[in-house]
């Protein structure tokens, strides 16, 4: 066993990652984000063969990310529907739209995000809930969390600055 | 060409999928946040072979996400250190760590993020910095930025819901 791999495992980032990271799944959660529920209309958007689009639907149900319910008895016809689950990855990809938006669009963004109450830009900021401060690099740590083994208690003690610039101690002692 | 391929290339969120959306490129990332500098701390702790490594690395720095630095010149040695464009993915990480926390992690999180400041757990959210409302799917929609094409100007006018529920209008009219 590597020294690291119990973080491997035991890492939340790491199991999102095995998840979500790949662009097929972030892809298909993008679409229906957008609304596509049926198999045809993911197929048109997605140009990819229908059995693989088939085995990636398949996968993220069973993820229990998207759920697949019947809409209509005759002919039958599902439709592939975001669960809570899902719903909770807005935050992940309005990240992506944020980064997108800022760093792979040099004539500015083509698309935004706003509020669907008001219909302005909405600009988005991760930020602690509990002090309001946003969250960016260097001024946040990682810790052991409540589930961890003592191999990772071990590691992250004291919490790890994430970000540090050269130079900074990487570890904060509070 | 097909319907919504300009999507495909104008899409912020799918341009950071291109750059970003894969476990590997995400994994490497986490771990120079968490302070992984060298070739060798890389190898340790991916275990994948170095050449794949090397090439992923160059990957990362073409992306302009890491920069390679001198840091010794006898013997020579390189570090990978995250660029300003690097940095911005944290909220990318913190929405993955958040969101594996909560749905991968049954017996609670093993790791957390903690302020700097203080060393207290954070709790993260992401809202939009004007209103400072939290956002979460069916209150956010999608509508065209600023270099939005013809066809993406009309394809998102009017501003399609983020994760609407079944029966819910996909389109918001401000």
């Amino acid at each position: 066993m590597k020294r690291n791999s119990f973080e491997r495992i035991e890492c939340p980032i790491a199991r999102a990652i095995e998840q979500v990271g790949d662009a097929w799944t972030l892809v298909i959660v993008r679409n229906a984000f957008l609304g596509v529920r049926c198999f045809a209309d993911f197929e048109e958007r997605l140009d990819i063969p229908p059995s693989t689009l088939a085995r990636r639907l398949a996968r993220l149900c069973e993820m229990g990310i998207l759920t697949r319910e019947r809409y209509r008895s005759t002919p039958p016809r599902d439709e592939y529907l975001l669960t809570p689950k899902g719903l909770e990855l807005l935050p992940l990809l309005i990240a992506l739209a944020t980064w997108g938006g800022k760093w792979l669009c040099p004539k500015g963004t083509p698309i935004q995000a706003v509020d669907s109450a008001t219909g302005l830009a909405i600009e988005a900021r991760m930020i602690d809930g509990k002090t309001g401060r946003e969250i960016v690099a260097g001024k946040v740590a990682l810790g052991p969390g409540p589930s961890a083994s003592a191999a990772l208690e071990k590691s992250l003690t004291p919490p790890r600055l994430l970000g540090a610039r050269p130079g900074e101690n990487l570890e904060i002692r509070k």
